[in-house]
């Protein structure tokens, strides 16, 4: 009984975080109220307080989920060796992240969800720190896999890993901001755009 | 002396705009207020509305400003034959754009200022059709540099340059929410970055 009993808890939680995350998507987090979530996910005031006791709530627990996925995906993926090359490794981690996150919503809500959270961290010092925890930690497993491919002769130039890790980083961000902002991005253009990049000759070394 | 004029009707609307930039990337365009904004560049609110009607007028001027102030800064950077390498190029837009843009702000200012502006356009129809015209622009220019590093024979891999165009403008729009997002970001780090994937191999040609 106690388990059926969790089981309805979670996918409570669930439907609301689901709804929220669709308001968000399409109104951003200041126009979405609460009461377009319970509209949203079809729950009156009393039954969605149960679990989240208000739009801060929600947006953070949205914001950690979303987190904590990225990086699971990127553990998932990275996982071989010699490990796969940065165009291979985020293709593989934004075609598992950016497809079918939000049930009910468009392939790019989950994109305009990211944004909307950017900019919420702009003002909101508890989601700031959460964001750079992520952010940190993507930076260290990224700079241990940039390692990896020096080890594996894969990678040539003298910069230092931490460079190359944030670079590859800002083009994972770089490609949710267009698919949030000019709509769906298949996730080949990056994979083909990595690979072209990584066949160019250095100014310096021609 | 209707030269001198002009030249003060330029300078009040200068000083308005970097007022209310400053507003906007400090606390984002919801919670700024015309009110706001007149105290910040210390004119009356019969001054500042001469000029512009309102915070919408604003937020579309800085925007215009900053889309075409990127264009300028790549179509500078990109005058050579044969074309700077993207390490290069994005480096010397990045270090134009990102320095000093926002008088009386800190460096990440106008960062944070572009991460405010793809937050609003995903409600602001106008805001969204300027951005798209602009993203198109550099997609078709960094098209052309692409095109001219192949007849260069500086990038070798068969791939769709407009796809290597959109990864390099994910780079720059990665970069500029790293600095919004974390602190002040050195311009090296991608350009070592940059030169880092430029080096590696795929997984496919070794």
């Amino acid at each position: 009984m106690a388990r059926v009993s969790q089981e309805h808890l979670d996918a409570r939680r669930r439907q609301i975080l689901d709804g929220a995350a669709r308001c968000f998507a399409r109104n951003g987090f200041h126009a979405t109220s609460m009461q377009d979530v319970f509209t949203e996910v079809g729950l009156s005031a009393g039954a969605v307080y149960r679990y989240f006791n208000g739009k801060e709530a929600l947006i953070a627990a949205i914001s950690q989920e979303a987190f904590s996925g990225i990086r699971a995906a990127f553990e998932e993926a990275s996982r071989a060796t010699p490990p796969p090359t940065p165009d291979v490794l985020l293709g593989r981690v934004l075609r598992k992240f950016l497809e079918e996150r939000i049930p009910g919503a468009d392939r790019q809500a989950f994109a305009r969800l990211i944004v909307q959270v950017w900019a919420e961290t702009l003002r909101d010092e508890w989601l700031a720190a959460r964001l750079s925890e992520g952010y940190e930690g993507m930076r260290a497993a990224w700079g241990e896999l940039v390692t990896a491919y020096r080890k594996n002769g894969i990678l040539h130039a003298d910069v230092p890993a931490d460079h190359i890790a944030r670079t590859l980083i800002a083009v994972a961000q770089g490609f949710i901001a267009q698919q949030a902002l000019f709509g769906d991005a298949a996730v080949e253009i990056l994979e083909d755009g990595l690979r072209g990049l990584m066949s160019m000759e250095a100014q310096s070394a021609s």
